[in-house]
């Protein structure tokens, strides 16, 4: 079980020229390392959350460019562009919600951008570093999240999260649980309530099988008993990771991330959001303009099941995606520091 | 599908003595009755959920502890008791949080316990008695229950349930639910919202179920998207059934039902309890002091699952119930009428 903790969830083979992920759908029943090279698998892989998690996609989506810039024929920079641009916005529309996506396939079309008198093998190379680039910041970036919010609690502490904003949703340690990853590596002790996260299940699916393969003392909730969990006393602080955050501090993340944060509001206990700054969006004033993904019923319906568990026809509502009002938001924690209401100011200070 | 409709939920199967229930752990796949004369059957039913919903595991308590008390073979009355008592605290056993259960019960024994002069084939006939008044009495609260409820909303409200308070909680009607089956009954249009309550899902299987069934606009949500539908502006009001009301309105219900009533409590949306005046034990002055069952981990990790969607042996909270605060309640709605706060009071004249 503890093999997997030794991949990183997303990683670019350069003899293979290929995109390496974790298949994230078929955790944790089946550790299945998938190596992509073509544009429609590694669109597939993220719409389908083979690989999810705002940061693992930008990192995916980077290296996945790359790889389509690489193949491209054209010796001409106009010809080139025209066709990386292409490749940029099909890998763009494999989800419209998570802000690392844009940010990052953005960051390598300002490479092309930029270096319009190179030849078009010099530019592919740029990309290729580019590529190693977000990737290897995207581990230095959680490493500080970690660290900035390990300032927030003490050993012995009892964590809520939800989703999966850890090890699997980045290239390593996790946005939410990098402090708990590496306070464990510290020798500090937390008790960690994972909720499980209808319907795709990532917190049971991948919190709970990180944080229980790391040895960290891991409870596994349904989503509607966190209350009852805040209630007995036993959570201290809440850490969830984000996909967008706004000018305003408005948070977008998973949905129910903001039915968690009413009701750490309701017990008083403080509520974190763990954001890399990449995942700021101040073209965005605030939460009400995040466009939400809309998903399919099936994932509520049957999608798990040995059989259909709801009635056939039955309509559904499945959005992807909430957004956490800025005053349930105690502090964003980025790789920069730790943000504070007002947020309009703390997070332009931050950006800086 | 609606032909379910027109069964009952609870039933008294005079000429073969049989308890005859709806199986409520098939639906909404199979619709199967079970015929149940055996003790063993009848307290498995109670405990696996086969029949479930405060009201109905009274109902189906009262037959078939009628059941029991018939196989005594002993004639003399201080035998007869000792039995009866047994049969009586065997059956009560199988859950230990819904107060319908033993509050049936005990009725049934005041039978018992009120009739020593008389001989023990007529004892029996007045526990018949007792049962049939019992499950009729069902239907006539739950009617009027609804009755009060309507007076509450409007043609065209949106709704939102959780659990299933229904129909299939009750012998008909349902609590919860009863306003929008005796609303949909006046031709009123209603726009249910039925959260999916994990782990057992009977949000999805029996209220999307038994609403889509009779034609009532229903959408299925999993419980973490509740917040999202409220802060959408589309619910009016909240309606959960209850287990147990403490004499000062403390509610216990089946769990993520307090988590609800704290997001009502912040989008500002009124939260109604319906609660069979049986419901309500005077006898506890705070919700504090419930008991709350906790049910085993295999429900969250891998019940319904195709394969295990969590990882093995990791921990599992899974309490079945959540009391929500008397202050978070809008009001208690009786077959007598609406209770409101301060419900140490309205909840005694209410059972004047």
């Amino acid at each position: 079980m503890t093999d997997i903790l030794k991949n990183e969830t997303v990683a670019f083979d350069e003899a293979k020229n290929a995109l390496v992920i974790i298949d994230q759908t078929k955790l944790p029943g089946k550790i299945e390392m998938l190596s992509l090279t073509k544009q429609e698998d590694i669109h597939k892989a993220i719409y389908l959350l083979q690989v999810r998690g705002a940061p693992a996609i930008g990192v995916a989506a980077a290296i996945g460019v790359y790889l389509a810039a690489r193949e491209i024929s054209a010796t001409d920079y106009n010809s080139f562009y025209i066709q990386f641009k292409k490749a940029k916005d099909y890998l763009a529309s494999a989800r419209p919600t998570a802000v690392n996506l844009f940010w990052a396939l953005d960051r390598m079309e300002r490479v092309v951008l930029g270096n319009t008198q190179k030849n078009v093998d010099e530019i592919k190379n740029l990309l290729k570093d580019e590529a190693v680039k977000i990737r290897e910041e995207d581990i230095a970036v959680c490493r500080a999240i970690g660290e900035n919010a390990l300032s927030l609690i003490k050993d012995g502490d009892g964590i809520l999260t939800h989703c999966n904003a850890g090890q699997l949703a980045t290239v390593k340690y996790g946005t939410a649980l990098s402090p708990v990853h590496l306070g464990h590596e510290k020798g500090m002790k937390f008790r960690v309530f994972c909720d499980e996260t209808r319907p795709l299940l990532q917190g049971a699916r991948l919190s709970a099988f990180e944080l229980a393969a790391r040895g960290v003392d891991t409870t596994l909730i349904c989503d509607n008993m966190a209350s009852q969990v805040m209630k007995s006393g036993w959570i201290n602080a809440v850490f969830v990771g984000c996909d967008r955050v706004a000018a305003n501090g408005d948070a977008c993340n998973k949905i129910g991330t903001s039915g968690v944060a009413i009701l750490a509001n309701y017990y008083k206990i403080p509520f974190y959001v763990c954001a890399p700054t990449s995942t700021i969006d101040t073209a965005i004033e605030s939460g009400e303009s995040i466009p939400i993904e809309q998903r399919p019923a099936h994932e509520i319906t049957e999608m798990w099941y040995k059989e259909r568990m709801a009635p056939p026809e039955i309509k559904v509502f499945n959005p992807a995606f909430d957004v956490t009002p800025n005053s349930l938001i105690t502090a964003i924690i980025t790789e920069h520091g730790v943000c504070r209401p007002p947020f309009k100011q703390t997070l332009k200070q931050c950006l800086k």
